[in-house]
Parts: C-alpha cells; sequence; structure tokens
C-alpha cells in the first residue's frame, strides 16, 4: 500500500442508497432557507470555478460534491479521482487544481459553501484515517483499524464514507447493525451467556454479536454463548497481548471470533498500540 | 415450546426504534386524508369499544396497536399478552375478549381500521410462523426458520416484527444488513473469491456475508474466502443432505459457517423438507 | 368479458397523483437504509434482466414497477400490457417473458426486490378481483363487486389500484370521500335521519352517504333522510331478496339509491351469494 | 337562522384529521426558521396577552389557534364560540375581548402572528360566506350557496374550514373527491355519454360525477348517462330557469340529480342570482 | 417609474431558493390526494391551453407556475414578462393571451387550478403593492412601501415575492431575519436600552434591530443603545413630522438609522398619509 | 469577563425555534434504523447514568442533550449551567459529574451515542470559541470574533449555538439572513454601485449588505452605495490598520459602517492578529 494510491479499485460511490439525494436537498435548504439575494444580484451567466486543493491529503466525497452541484444546475469535471493523495504542487504555486465546476453563476455560489463543507470534512477524514493505517502498518501492525458511532448527528453517511475512503473499516453503521453487548446489557440479563442468547433470539443469524468483556473469563463465556466478536476492555497492553494469544490458543479449531481493543488511538501513540496490540484487528487471519 | 405459550420472555416493543411512531401518523393520515366527516357525526363522547378474536391464532403487534389509538386520543387494556395463543372460547360463544378501547367516540373510529388492518397481518404472519415452526419441530427439525425480503413496500418493520413473534428468524431486515452475493456479484467480479473479499472491504468485519453456490466446490471456496453463510441453491433433497455432511466434516475445527436453503416451504409440505434439510438452519450447533 | 383480456381501455396509469413519485423513494429507503454493500461489489456496468411470469394471473402494478426502476436509473421493456392475462406458456417451459429490465447492474439489484414485491402483491389482488367478478358474472351476477379498507397500512393506493385492473370498485378511498354510517353515529345523534342530516351539514352535496340497517324500517328511514347507498347488515339470504325487492319497489319513482350488502364473499361460496344477492351492486340498473 | 348564532350544533373541531396538528408545526418554522432572537430578549416568564376583536363578523378557526398556542407552550381561553358573531360592542371601546392567551412571553410571541394570520383569514372567509348567504336567504333563496377550489395553495383545510363554519357548502375538497367532467374530457372520449361511463369505471359507485353542460339536450345526455350533478354553463338568468324547471319535470320520478350553477356571485348582485336561479342548489328538495 | 414597466430589471427568479420545487409538489398532492380520476377520463393526449389575462393588473408568479407545470409534465410560454402590466386589449375581445400551456390533457388540468390559484393571488399582491406604490409617489412619497408578517401561513414566500414584484420592500422575512423589539421585549429587560443590548448578544452584527417606540424619548434611547430602525408607534400625523425632523436634526453626523411607521395604509388614503409621512421610509436618503 | 463564568445570563434555549426537536428525531433514527436488538435485551428497568467530564472546557449544548433524553422517555439533572467551564476537578479523582440521566435502561441506550455525539461536539466549539475570544481580550482586542458559515451540513444551529455559548458572535446564520457580495457579484453587475443598488432592491431596509473590497478606493464606493460592513481582503497587517484608520476618519460623521477582516485566526497567533487588527469589529464604538 503505497500513501499515493487511492484503496479502493471500485467505485464507493455504489455505496450509496437511493435515498441519499434527498439529504442534500435537506442540506443546501439549510444555507438558503428563503431567498438567495445574493443569486439575484450575481444572474444565471453561465460561469466556472475551480476548486484548488490548498493543503496535502485525501481527496473524498465526489459523488456528494457532484450531487450537490447537479442540484444547483452545474456541473463538475474532476482532475483527482476519488481517494487520490493531493500532495503539493512541485511549481511552487502552493495549490492543485482539483475540479472545474461549471454552471450558472448563481448556481455555483449556491452550492460553493455547502460542497466545500462536505468535501473538507469527508476529506479530513478519510486523510487522518489513511495516515494512521500507515502509521500502523509501518509499525508491523496488519489488523483492522475501526472507526466508532461518534459520528456528527444527520452526518454519519459521509463520515462514514471518509472513513472508507481513507482504508478504514466502519464498524457498525448504527444500532440496528451489529448487537453490542456491554455491562448493562449483561446486568440486565444476569449473565453474559443469557445476554447473548436474548440478542440471538431477535436478532437472529443475520446479525454478528460482539461482548465487551473485563477478563478471560468472561471473555470464554462469551464466546462459549456464541459471540462473533470479543472486546477487550480496560486491559493492560500486556493484558491484552497474553489474553489474546490465550484466547487464540484455547478456542483454536473450536470456535471462531474476532478479538477487538478499543480506545484512546491517536497519530503520536501509534507504536505504543501497535506493540502490544491496543486496537482492533482479526484473530485468525 | 407448547403452541399456546408465548415464545419470548422479553418484550418485543423494546426492538421498536424511537422514530416508529412517526410512521403511526402516516399510516392514520393515509385512512383520512381530508375531513373526518363522520367523526363530526359521532362527537367525541367517551365510548369504551371491545376487540374481539373470532378465530384461532397468535395475538401480535400489541404496540403498533397502542400507539395507533393513542395517537387518536384513546387507551388499550389488553386481556392477552402479545404472542399468546387465542384459543377458540369453551363456551359456545365462537369470540374472545382480546382487548377494551376506550376514548372519544371520534377516536375509536378513527383508529379502528388502521388498527384491526395492522393488527390483522402483523397476527397472521406470526400466526402462520409459528404454525410452520411447530410443524417442523414436529418433523424433528431443529434449525432456524428464517424470513425473507419478501414483504410489503413501507410495512417490512411490522411485518418482520410479526415474525419475531411467531418465532422465526426475520434474516436480514434490508440490504443494508448482511451482504448477500448472488451469482451477478460473482460473475461481475470474476470469481467467488474476488467478489467475498470485495464486500468485506466495504462491508467490514461488523456485517456477515452469504454466497449463494451451485454446488460444494463453490461452497469450498466461499468459504475459504470468509463466508459467514453459505446457501444452497437448487440444490435436490438427497443433495442437500450430501452436501451438508460433507461441507460439516471437511471445515470441522477449521471454519464456522451457517448452510442455508431457501424456497418452496409451506405448511402441506414440511416433512418433505423436515427429511431433506431443505430450510435454513445453523450446522454447527 | 373474457378472461385474457384487460377491463380497462384507458390507462389506469392516468389515475396516480403527482405525487406518488415520493412514495416509491420511500419504499426503495426501506430496503436500503444506509449503504448498498452487494451495490459496490456489483458496480454499474449495463446489464439486462428478465421478469419472467411462473404462475397465471394478471399483470398489474405497471406504472409502480416502472418508476421504482427509473429512480434505480434502470429502463423496462413490458412485453405484456396492464391487466392482461398471463398463461402458462404452451412450450412446456413452465414461465412466460413478462418484461426486460436493462440498467446498470447495481440498480437492477437496488429494484428487484421492492419491484417483486409490488408487482406480486398488486398483481394478486387484481387476480383475485378478477377471478371472483367472472365467477360471479357465470352465477348470473351482473352488479358491482367492490373492495374494502382492509389494505395494508401505506399501500392503500397500489391495493386499490389492483382491484380496479382486476374489474372491482374501489369503494370508498378513505374516510375523506365517502360518509358512512353505522350504529355509532345513529346512537351519538339519536336516529338515523338526525345522523344523515349531520352528516350532510358537512359533507355537503358533494359526498355519498351511506347507512348501515338492520332492517327495512331503518332502510326506508335512511333513504328518507337522504342517504344514497343503504348496506343491509346482518340480513339472511332471503332477507336480501326480500328486502331489496321491497324497497325498489316502494321507492320507485320516488328516491334513487343503492343497495348494498357486505361480508363473507369467498371463490368458493359465490354461487350462494349470487342466488341471494348477498354482494354489492346496484339496484337501478 | 339568526346572523348572531353559530350554525353548527356539533363541534366543527372533530372534522379534523389526525395529521393536520404536523402542518402547524411547519407554518410556525415558517415563521422562525432559525434562531428565534427576540425569543431570547423576552424569555419565558409567564405571561398573559388579549385577543380583541376590533371589527364584526364571526369567529372562525379556534381549533387551528388552539393547537398554534399549545406548540408555543401556551393556553388558550375563550371567551366566544367557534361560529358566534362579534358585534361592536356597545360600552364605546370599539373592541371585544374573544380569547386569553397564557403562557411563556417567548411563547406568545412564536405563536402571535402565525395565529392572527390564520384565524384572521378563517374568520374572513366564515364571515364572507354567512352575509352572502343570510342575503341569498332574504332574497328568498333556499338552496345551497358552495365554495370552489380556489384556495390559497398549501391552505385549503383552513379555508374550507371557514366556508362550513359561515354555513357555505364546501363543494368538492380536491380532484380526488367528485368527478367532474369538462369540455375537455367529454372531447377526449367524444360523447358526455361516454365520459361518464369512462368516469365510473374507476370512480365506482362512491363518488358522485358531475357534468358541465351547454344546454338542455347536453343535461339529458348526462343524466342519462348516470350524472349525480349537471352543472349549467354560460346559461343566461331566464335559460336558468327555463332548463331547470323543463329538467325537473322531464326527469321526476326517474332519476335523481342536482342543477348547479357557478361564477360572478357577489354580495352586491345576490338579488339578480336569487331571483334567476344562478346559483348552486338542489332542484328534488 | 412608468406603471406599464416592471420594476427589475434582473430576474427575480434568481432569488428562488433550491428547495422550493418541494413546495410546488405539496401543493399539487393538496388538491389531489388520491386518485385523479378525471385524469383517466382525459387521457395524455398532447394538447394546448391558453392563459387569458381578464382584468388589468400587473402579472407575477411567472416561475412557480412554470414549475407546478413542469411537474405535471407540461411547458409554458409566456406572451409577457414577470411585473409587466396588462391592459384591458383595445381589440374590445376584454381578454390578452398571457401565455399558452403545452402537455398531456391530463397534465394541464392538474396543474391549471394550483397553478391559477398562485398565479391570482401573486398577482393580485404584486398589483396592489405597485398600485399603491404609484399612488404614493404621485402623492409626493419618495420612501420606501415595506410589507408585514401578515402573510397566508406556508404561502409566505410567494406573497413576499409578489410584494417584490410590485415594487414594495418585503420588510423582515420572518422572526429570525431582523429583530424587532416591541413593549413587551423592553418590559422583560427594563429598558430599551437593555433589550438593544441583549438582542446584540445574540444577534450579532449581522442582523439589523428595529425598535418600536412611543415618543422622542424613547427613540434617543434606542438609537443610542445601537438600533438600525426606529418604529413610531401611535403617532399623530404631525407628530410624525416634528418627531422625524427633530430626530434627523439630533442625530445628524452622529448615528445613522431609518423611521419606520406602520399601519393603516390604503389606496384611498394615500394622500392623508404622504401628507404625514406616516409610512416606511428612509430619513438618510 | 472571567473564564470561568458563563457569558450569557438569559438562557440560550430560547433561541431555539419551535421546529428543532423534529430534527433531534431525526438524528435519533440514523442511529437506530430498524431495530433497537440491544434494547430489547437490556429491557426498560428504571435506572440512572452519569455523566462525567472528563477533560476541561465549556458545557455547551444542554437544551439539545435535553431533548435527546426526553425523545428516549429520560430525564436529565444537570450540576452545570450552559456555559460555565468545568474543571479538572481537585479530588484527584480526574472527572466531574456533569448530569445525572434517569429513565427506562433501554432509553438511556438509545440516546447516548446521539446525546454524546452532540454535547462533545457543541461544547467543543464552544471552548474553542471562548478560549479565542479570551486570548483576544488579553491581546487588548476590543471588538468582536465571529463565526462563519464553514459548519458541517445539516448541523449548523447546533454549531453556530456553540459558538454563542461561547461567546462568539455567530454572523449570518445563512444566505438568507445578510447579503454579502464579493468579486463575482461586482462583475456580474459592473460595479461596487450597481451591485450594491440591485442588493437592495430585493433585500430592502430589513437586511445588512457586506461588501468585499480590495483596497480603500473600493471600500469607499461600496460605503457610499449604502454597504453596511466592508471587509476587507488580502490586505496586510500594517495595510489594515492604515485603511481602518482613514475610513474611520473619511466617513467620521457622514456614513455608519462596520470593518471585516477575515481568515486564518488561531489560537497561536492571536497576539499577531491583535497587534493588526486582522479580524472582525465595530469601528465605531
Amino acid at each position: 500500500m503505497h500513501k499515493d494510491q487511492p484503496i479502493h479499485h471500485g467505485s464507493l460511490e455504489h455505496l450509496l442508497p437511493p435515498s441519499w439525494k434527498t439529504q442534500i436537498l435537506a442540506w443546501l435548504a439549510e444555507d438558503t432557507p428563503s431567498y438567495d439575494y445574493a443569486g439575484f444580484v450575481v444572474g444565471d451567466h453561465q460561469r466556472t470555478a475551480t476548486l484548488w486543493g490548498k493543503s496535502a491529503g485525501i481527496i473524498a466525497g465526489i459523488p456528494f460534491f457532484n450531487e450537490i452541484f447537479n442540484q444547483c444546475g452545474c456541473t463538475v469535471e474532476w482532475h483527482a479521482v476519488e481517494g487520490s493523495y493531493i500532495n503539493r504542487p512541485k511549481d511552487g504555486s502552493g495549490k492543485t487544481k482539483v475540479a472545474t465546476v461549471t454552471g450558472p453563476a448563481r448556481g455555483l455560489l449556491l452550492g460553493e459553501r455547502v460542497g466545500l463543507n462536505l468535501l473538507a470534512r469527508c476529506s479530513g477524514i478519510a486523510t487522518v484515517s489513511r495516515d494512521l493505517l500507515l502509521s500502523l502498518r509501518s509499525a508491523g501492525y496488519e489488523g483492522i483499524l475501526a472507526g466508532t458511532r461518534k459520528t456528527t448527528p444527520g452526518f454519519r453517511l459521509v463520515e462514514k464514507y471518509g472513513m472508507l475512503v481513507g482504508g478504514a473499516d466502519t464498524h457498525r453503521m448504527d444500532l440496528s447493525s451489529m448487537i453490542m453487548l456491554k455491562d448493562n446489557h449483561v446486568w440486565s440479563r444476569g449473565s453474559i451467556t443469557e445476554a447473548v442468547q436474548t440478542a440471538k433470539m431477535v436478532g437472529g443469524f443475520a446479525l454478528k454479536v460482539e461482548v465487551e468483556v473485563q477478563n478471560e473469563e468472561e471473555a470464554d463465556e462469551a464466546i462459549t454463548a456464541g459471540a462473533d466478536v470479543v472486546m477487550l476492555d480496560n486491559f493492560t497492553g500486556d493484558g491484552v497481548k497474553v489474553a489474546a494469544r490465550s484466547l487464540r490458543e484455547k478456542w483454536k479449531g473450536k470456535r471462531e471470533f474476532l478479538i477487538e481493543v478499543s480506545g484512546g488511538l491517536r497519530e503520536d501513540n501509534v507504536f505504543d498500540y501497535a506493540n502490544n496490540g491496543k486496537f482492533r484487528r482479526k484473530l485468525h487471519e
């Protein structure tokens, strides 16, 4: 994996559901709730605007950006593909031509702020995801780096999309797409076993079940009960290594499961984590 | 499992997301798009109405029914719990008192048709699900009976809920909650292996991947590539038995997976299916 | 009327209001609430899919099906017209080519389940309606066969449409489009006369008023008060015949009204009904 | 009928469908799309405001006004009932206390403009409707006075409600609640007979059919084809009288129908109209 | 300014936000909530309809009218520009051809009533605004004529648009776009000074603040506190003149502000107002 | 201004429009689009959860957080007021009890992630705003610090609210609430004068107009044309000082206007900016 190449060869735009374009209209309406006074001033003569990249990083969010301008009557021509790395240009200009937008002057201004707000955030998330992943890879980590549900309310589709562009796993999209059982759930049901079985009663075989455990005994109970993922909570770095090796050996050939470790990973402590196994990864791969 | 006892001890109402009540209002609006002329005639004197059960079956859909009447200013008192079996009464009356609804006369009539339409469908699905499950159990089948995405557009939340009340597995809720790869996907990517890997690139570790296979070789490839569920397509009854046994032995201690068989199950061919393994079930349990 | 010919010569698509396409998007969103993972796998190469008819019956729901695929970027070419009867083919293949859908592979799969769910239900309703109507006609009944408001919440527009394709009368669409007065309304107002007059005070001359009556005296009162339709409730088969003849003669040349009988009609008791007049029909035609 | 008494003894609020309160929120949002700056200034101390009637007329729109303030956290106490006539007070103050609104200062101001805008328009329509009706009654007219579909887009529910409060018939609510056939429809189908039959094919027996006719021959054709209402278009005053009498006699004891005349009625030409029968009325009652 | 020339040389359509087309669909749905029965009768043969202007006045609302028909599959060709004055034709026909609408017969009828309702109201507001403005100009008034928030709930965008076409100032669009402080706000905060400062704390420098004052001392306090507009409330005609002159001289070279006078202006008292300065105007221009 | 005291004495919750609660439901639906499987496991026993503050900063977003939990059936008791500074506790625990949430176990978990996501972002924005403002104040700057429209699409109401809690000016909320004219607008109209006059033609006297200028001559033209705010673009630090002083003296006693400088302000270059006047501030106060 080279940092200047996009990670995905398919088109991530194909992930977007039929309904996502409706949300774009609501975002445009947020920025122009009643009249577009300046639009009256500028009129609708055909104009061209250039999107300049002024800092290095990955471009992410192209299908959203395209649709924002499409709804404003404009078209976008891209000079970089989704997920590609924009370097500082070597010509000293300090900026790179990323896209050209063409359409009525008024449309360009209507879409400008919404488009840039979206693209900046999505690209930022993609860039941070990728940088972190590259750091982990150089530190020798070969597992999965996954995101969280700590996204801006109403903007998750875009933010998770940015993670994917950057090479991170989205983790579950929402409470409806993987069942995660924490201490509260276990207490409510009396035991991990009871909690996992109750979850499977309604989640069925189509959804995975993840259980947060405090020690190896709880991990064993969760795995026995049918958990697909076990999250080690509050383990020390060494504790993670010991527990992971132990669980892996104990269950080898009996049950398959993933071990997940969460929290606190930052660009500046990557080596620490990579050394002690403190992040999400698959055990059996 | 006795047919007169509800299957779930928890409350399935707890599955419903915060947003589901909004849908109820849209259903009421469908039935009264402009004026409620008869409501003007009947007025809002407090009245009580009885919900009678006239045929045997499981009651399902209570939280929806309650909310429909709640939005019409009425309250519902239930004489049977969700999932309980309503038998033909022994007193010869031919009907059983299932619930009592109290509120303004106009509210009772506004909620009546929407409430009954929902309850009848939901209870019907629960009853059919349960009957089929009981038949399978008496035929010796111990696996899972799961539903499909063949639901009425806009009404899936209720219909899948009915399956749960009846003891069936909902299978995946929608295209976003488990990745199922069929021949089209495989063709597009060139091989099962490529298709599964592409799916995991975006679905990550939180979602399961199911692959439809035509023969045992394809099943092996899917399992190797990381499929969580393998669906045997167009296998004869014996073919299913042979393939399932073979796959189970071959992969024992190496990989975990489920085998799913789909299609054509009806009340009148249950024994046939139970004998040749033609339905969804877990292999390793 | 021959069973293989569509009943309507106009296009029922012309009945659909400008707003109905919005509903389609919500149905697509129900089936793909967040990402379309399998869509990423399959991509957007142009593909063609065939819709096969595997059982005999009427095709109904074409405009809805078209719009579902239109919103997924696909086009549909039909090999049968709305309302036509699909027979089992004579070539032994057991299936008939009904339509060809062309578009990006991903679009075909996004629209497939929603499209088939809708078409199957709509066609089923049309087929049952038509079969029942044909049975009634062969039993000599020449009146109207009408539907009910017992439709799936949120799906009435499609289900009533299926009735129309099958030759049945939709009866009233909702509580706002004909005023029906039952015992509750009469009790609230003290008398049938009072209830009908109150209804006309708000419904005006543009809406019809129907009154449910228990005997001929009540029917007379309802007709005198201005009811447009009288529903005979809980009459025996002979009772219906006697009452209908008596009312017809008594009011001849004085008032026009329809007599409606409801409930319990099934394919297997058609002759019974046709003999004793137990269904909706017009008296004066 | 005395001009100072409300026309309806029931409560017109009972006509409003369950969904109407959602519209209120959209109207409040139109008036406060983002922050309520002045609300921050005024705070939420409990305050009381008085609604004064400053001109004579009927009060109409009370349930809407109540709900507007309810959504702003306020309650309304009324000193006049819906439909009552507010006279100029005899105490010389020039204004009458109509209602008292209590709630947080901020809530009073949030609801004020939306509430008054609605109440003023609704009351105005009710007052004009009633005045016109009273004039017609004094001129000896005993038929129906009905409204049109010429309402403000998005506000029809309120405007038709105002007509009802004022004693006018709403006529049809929308294109879905009575079928009206004009010259275009007739031309499309070739004849009035064909157009009416086509309409009945889809509208069924639950909806009335009205036909616009240019002369008595067309009226006869429409009535023969099953029209429930016949609208005489472009008839002179005398022409209406002649045609109405002729149609009435010709069809007596054969068919029931209404005759409608439309257009051009104003307060200042009431007697003219009453004399020549130029307005909507029932023939056979 | 000549009464037959449009006031704006730019295109007011450019004021409309990206989201406004969604509202059009809701208006069409109001008029056709379920089936379009008459549309089935008339079919979709291509037809042309003419919009005739039958009374003199300004045309306003063209972009809305166009979009209504666009959503019904029709196109509109205009024979007059937005804001132009339609005179009674000199050919004695009494009507002027304003626009030609082309499309499927059914589409023409679906859009007809909604389109005319909107155009009639918007044009009416534009005409009244312009007539009043012209009267004021002939009476020598050179200030601004501004509208109010007394608009039909849900229809403000169109009604304010009509004012603009007619040459009037829209005044503030809603509670979020200028802060107006009245007696309630002042009482809540103890003084005008305190109220203005509190408003500026949240409104910031981007919003104007207007204060309603009862006398010159209050006006001075408001201006000192930073008010951008001062509204003279309950001043006599002479009082306005005296106060305006006094304020203007006192603050000359110190602070800039506008003086606004509101209420009671009608076509028949224009001269009265123009003589005593009773309307909104700018002081410093 | 002391850093541990909230800046506003009124309640910023009073700024929120009646419609904002609807948005909360959409955010909850984003996190639980279909079933709440873990909610079924945990049930609805009454439970209490504590919100701990683990890093120093300002609390912002309380009304949103309250409503999120309100919609989940829970209540929140706060141990800190909106805008108060949460210090690291001196007891060594490293965390401060900020709020206690009580309600059904399932409700606590449904609201948890959405609530924390919102509160964390809102508090972060408030904290950064306040820190920057305090730095500017210590550097001697007494003007206004204002935000931008660079907010997350769909989340502006909350983000601007966070700025207000932190003491920053929101600047304009959207394109509809202040007219800002940049080079594009000027080019379209030929001159600054023409652009400002065109803007005032539609924006009227209720909206401010801001003009971006490149030099003092343009500033003079803008002010002459009636601009309320002049933004100095691409001026050096000294250039700003010179131009501001020059404009201030030249226009003293003639016109009032604000000078705005934008871009590039960060915590680490505050003194630089404060020294050369590079940020938004009022000139005449």
